[in-house]
């Protein structure tokens, strides 16, 4: 998918939603279990119900992967089934040396067809830029997360004085372009975002951390939008889990609706 | 595992190898293709070769992924088939916000019963800790690797002036013990061998980079080892691919040979 691809989405739907499929077999409706696959099948009900008022989905590879290879099979053909007009996002966190980043590269783009994955810097350039070769793919690379622990090392000082993600920012555009290359910024460090969107003014960031995490949509949409939108937001517990029963998937678009319907006014006002 | 089971599989095998696992079905002799699994057949060959001559296996997790759910199969039926007494090493870098890496800690420890991970450290404390809740299992934490990558970000130098990778030892050790959290230093840089192990003087190193990728095992023994040898040293395709031919297990074999007679030898000089 091109950048352009996912702009025109983003107009078409006014959103920049992405819903993450962090589906967890001990928290969908019990009713589910009768099924074969009921990952899968929860996973099919939310996308029934959402793909209009979203643009991309996120499933979480470690709910899948916990589950052994069975998960792998949920985690396949949920990808197959989320309409091809939305962003895909294999939030697997992967990132090794060259000829293993690689084979992660062929696993998720091409038996799985994701679209994009999320990469983890800390071992540098050749861990990141296996996944850069895949025509019309994309890397989502780790720099300001959501979690707490985001404080330990990527806000450590450089001797240049800048943070650690800002070095990790500066020298992965190197790498690549805002038409294969965007990051992870957490939106529980809204006071980051405007510094960080100077120093990437044309990439698109992946921003977890609204919802269950506390962060504020409106706060990072402010300074984080540009002329393109530039964000891609994610929600998955708020969204998934709206109901515990059988009215979980209307209970999704519900929230989902709510969310988007938040995001058109924010791209109005700031976009 | 302990870390007194594991240095007492040392002294007694006069060995600190680990087998790198980093099974490719396109490089494994062709007569294995008629196997159902000749992933695991191979693993398996490998195994009864060399068990004796090594005290660790560590199966580098992308190359079963890379197959899809089969792959998963292949290696839940490798680590099973490892000899309880060697020390099992999930090469995967995982690392996520805390209730992910809970699940991934669940999927290698639990499903697949690994001894230990690999753990990328750049989202902190919460993204690490989880893995260290699960007893006798162990971390391993990615500080200084192998690849040319590992200079971009590694090597930052801190406000405080010490290496990016430094701080990581340093603050993780706060979360642990040498009981249950080791660290990744790769053979490729033996000058920094002596100022991490100062760093650390009592925890094991799980050292990759000797072999194909051209570190040498005496430089980082001569200042890796400790009195409880400390260093776990691995190698991969210069063992598991000696030979691509019917001989694959006997060549495989006088590899390793070859590193634990050395091994030997360096334990005796400086351990």
């Amino acid at each position: 998918m091109t950048r352009n691809d996912l702009f025109n989405q983003i107009k078409k739907k006014s959103s920049y939603l992405c819903v993450g499929l962090d589906t967890d077999i001990n928290k969908i409706p019990r009713h589910l279990l009768n099924h074969q696959d009921p990952v899968f099948e929860f996973n099919k009900q939310i996308i029934d119900a959402t793909h209009d008022l979203c643009i991309a989905y996120k499933p979480n590879v470690a709910f899948y992967e916990a589950m052994g290879p069975r998960g792998w099979e949920s985690l396949q053909k949920t990808v197959e089934y989320i309409p091809k007009e939305c962003f895909t996002i294999a939030d697997a966190k992967r990132g090794d040396i060259g000829n293993t980043s690689s084979l992660y590269a062929r696993a998720f783009f091409k038996e799985m067809n994701f679209d994009s994955i999320t990469v983890a810097p800390y071992m540098g350039e050749d861990s990141v830029t296996p996944f850069l070769e895949f025509k019309g793919k994309w890397v989502i690379l780790l720099a300001h997360t959501s979690n707490p622990g985001s404080e330990d090392f990527q806000l450590l000082n450089s001797q240049d004085g800048r943070y650690f993600y800002e070095e990790v920012i500066m020298r992965s555009q190197e790498w690549s372009t805002p038409d294969n290359l965007m990051y992870v910024v957490g939106a529980t460090h809204p006071e980051k975002m405007e510094g960080i969107r100077r120093l990437a003014p044309d990439h698109f960031f992946l921003v977890p951390g609204i919802g269950a995490q506390g962060g504020s949509l409106e706060e990072i949409s402010k300074t984080g939008l540009n002329a393109q939108c530039g964000l891609i937001v994610n929600s998955a517990r708020a969204i998934i889990y709206a109901s515990a029963d059988q009215d979980f998937a209307s209970e999704a678009r519900r929230e989902a609706l709510k969310v988007q319907v938040e995001m058109k006014a924010l791209l109005n006002r700031f976009s």
